[in-house]
């Protein structure tokens, strides 16, 4: 079957809505105020995120599940010459998924804003209702965040590309999804120390814009100064991880 | 093989009876005084019930294990023809499924009571003994605990219909059960903080009639105000997630 | 390949053997002084029961792995007449079965004694020491610690019967054991907080008796009055749960 | 395809950083001060380390993934012929595999450094720095570290040996690595408590190196007079697995 442009679009839209909803709902279920999972743990949310992409993954399918602009680029830097069966890779195609990835981040931040909204009310913290939506660093250096960014993007979208590169892949249907859940589970426990693992600009960049125009009830700043970094460390690791692989990881 | 209704109504009722008796149990083992698991967290509660979906998934495998009438609707809306094989949607089989959900939730939550019974005595709090039945609010309100059911069963459903739209589905046997009970768990992590994600009216309804009829040492009010919530919000959710589906979910 | 009793003994020693050293393992870990995973919680000791019986699977495939005697109990009530290829159900092949899983959990309580040598000797607590090798009840009634035993091990005996009514079964390799590692965590997560989940009479009656035997500095009781409830709960369980199988689990 | 000896060293390079990246990642994220991981318990430092390995695995494909010299020792004494297809086991090649798993752990050690610089420069505990690179004993007692060391490798070699003893094993492409990670999370959990697990000497005595060498701020002792353990316990464990595999797990 061939896809368009607009399914393309319209797949990781959907697939990164889900993505954000969920990723963004496990911190709000961890840090707002009189939640069932309040003070959850570093685990819970290593496992709400990678479970997140898990079910972006699966809904993605038709698009091939990027949902982040960083996969997008290590993809173009590794060779690719098709995104999917009849979609080049072209300045056409690539902006389709970044806009996907973008509007579907967007609108997964608003849904997982509407899923807390009694407990944003209830909530004192600005830096906690700013949390639910993006990153921010546990020791502020630009430089060394972007570095840790930059690492943690580079396993991401190394191990991703690798799936591809082993031989024969049979048809493991929705159990596919897991191995890049598993990764991201991974980075997030040994990698998201430093920064909170943004490792892809659109769930960072996105959801940040959310909480700017957001009528959220005593929010405080977006860190505007921040919000390059989780663009750039992921947009650089990507890339790298794309180049590498063409030395690293040969197709067998 | 053709499968009679009498044969769906007992697979659900098997599979239902499972998952509460286990959903129950890891919320008794946590919440009652004494257990060995007492106060054991928020992901423990999340992977007990993921498990419980897992194994009520493993032995409804021939109705197909709906065990959730919002996923019952979602398929109907979605434009399912027939539930498995030579069953056809309509009246007598829809209702099948609802009654086999509903009976199988009710014998399981007197298994969860039976199994920690002890514990179920040397408790004082009522709203524990009530929280193994049937959830409830973190902050009463019923519009929003509406939106978080609806959202959340959403999610749910959506994925379970994404499932079997992606082409080749090979027979994975006992593992093929694993990806919703990924999803149930995903769900309760990032959705379930401010409402306990019932997710299934069947889950919350069956056992709150248990919870009022059942012989339980010092049980408080089985919270009948609140009982219309966990039932309108998953339908909503199940049916909208069915009718989203034939936009957003392509068959491949 | 024909299968002789003799390998079916070695298999199911092995397979029980690795089975409590680290299901054995995990409890020694959380419960004795100054070990690195002290005081680990309840997920912990569940996450390394089941994969304690995922890593005993993996190495007795030539047996089919029961590692359980309430597994091979109801296997024989669900109608089995080959426990594996060339090997019919008799008197002979059952007793093989029962020794190896004996003998298999008595030499794995010993390696997970040796294994923590150090810490048995650093702790002053005996019900700790105990705990390593079997169960106890978080509250005492033989009657109702006897009925949950029976559920848990229904549940598992029932999902493991489950397994192989489900048409085919491809052959999944290492990954084909993680499934019955899902059920034993589901079981420990649900079903344990009353009695420890022994669900097993092997896995609890072996390591009593290694308990009594060895030379633990400052060991207590071996509670030889509890040990009859971990061996007819689970027997009973499992025999219920092949019984049920005949008209609950219909081979498709 | 033709795998040259120059593969199989890039290989393990590649999968052994990855696997040390990551390992030493989580142990950085757990006990360096003002990490988001900060203290995150037992369970998060062995699933990172567990899908450390996944993830090296996934990526070291071209070389079979030993990444482990007790794993390339268990290989040679259970009787392997062939590293992998067309590399014979000999001198030459069993030293590729040597080398190529210290130069990955000597650099993975030095990216976990990187990505945790800011909070080694945070913190004031020289022994949690040295934890990020290498294993030290709860109790120090030479001879039962050795012990313990050999048993939890012996685990790992002997589970590794059994996959592919069991007949068909079918591309499963990325969750093929699974198995292995389950293994190692098991021996974390179960039998890491004494020595917290090296299991692979590599793992140990290549990142002991990269400590002695890199200039940590405020480092400590790298501890050399026990750096011989995680050395000589695994080596043997492995080579017992390995051994003993012969015996005990028949190819079906």
């Amino acid at each position: 079957m061939d896809v368009t442009l607009g399914q393309i679009f319209l797949s990781e839209v959907v697939g990164t809505a889900l993505l954000i909803l969920l990723g963004g709902g496990v911190v709000a279920n961890v840090v707002l105020a009189k939640t069932k999972g309040f003070n959850g743990g570093w685990l819970l949310i290593n496992f709400g995120w990678g479970l997140a992409v898990y079910i972006g993954v699966l809904a993605a399918y038709l698009s091939g599940a990027h949902l982040n602009p960083a996969v997008t680029v290590g993809l173009i830097t590794a060779g690719t010459t098709e995104f999917v069966e009849g979609v080049p890779v072209d300045f056409a195609s690539t902006f389709t998924y970044f806009g996907g990835e973008m509007v579907g981040a967007f609108l997964g931040a608003v849904l997982a804003f509407v899923t807390y909204k009694q407990h944003f009310d209830a909530s004192d913290d600005p830096a906690a209702k700013l949390a639910v939506f993006s990153t921010g660093p546990a020791i502020r250096s630009y430089a060394w965040n972007v570095i840790t960014e930059a690492i943690g993007t580079f396993v991401l979208v190394f191990a991703v590309i690798s799936f591809g590169r082993q031989g024969d892949t049979p048809g493991l249907a929705a159990l596919g999804a897991l191995p890049v859940a598993l990764v991201v589970i991974a980075i997030g426990i040994s990698l998201g120390g430093p920064t909170g693992y943004a490792i892809n600009p659109a769930r960072d960049l996105a959801p940040r814009i959310a909480h700017a125009i957001l009528p959220i009830k005593g929010k405080g700043s977006s860190d505007w100064g921040y919000a390059w970094v989780p663009v750039v460390g992921p947009l650089l690791g990507g890339a790298i991880a794309g180049w590498a692989s063409l030395a690293l990881l040969p197709t067998i």
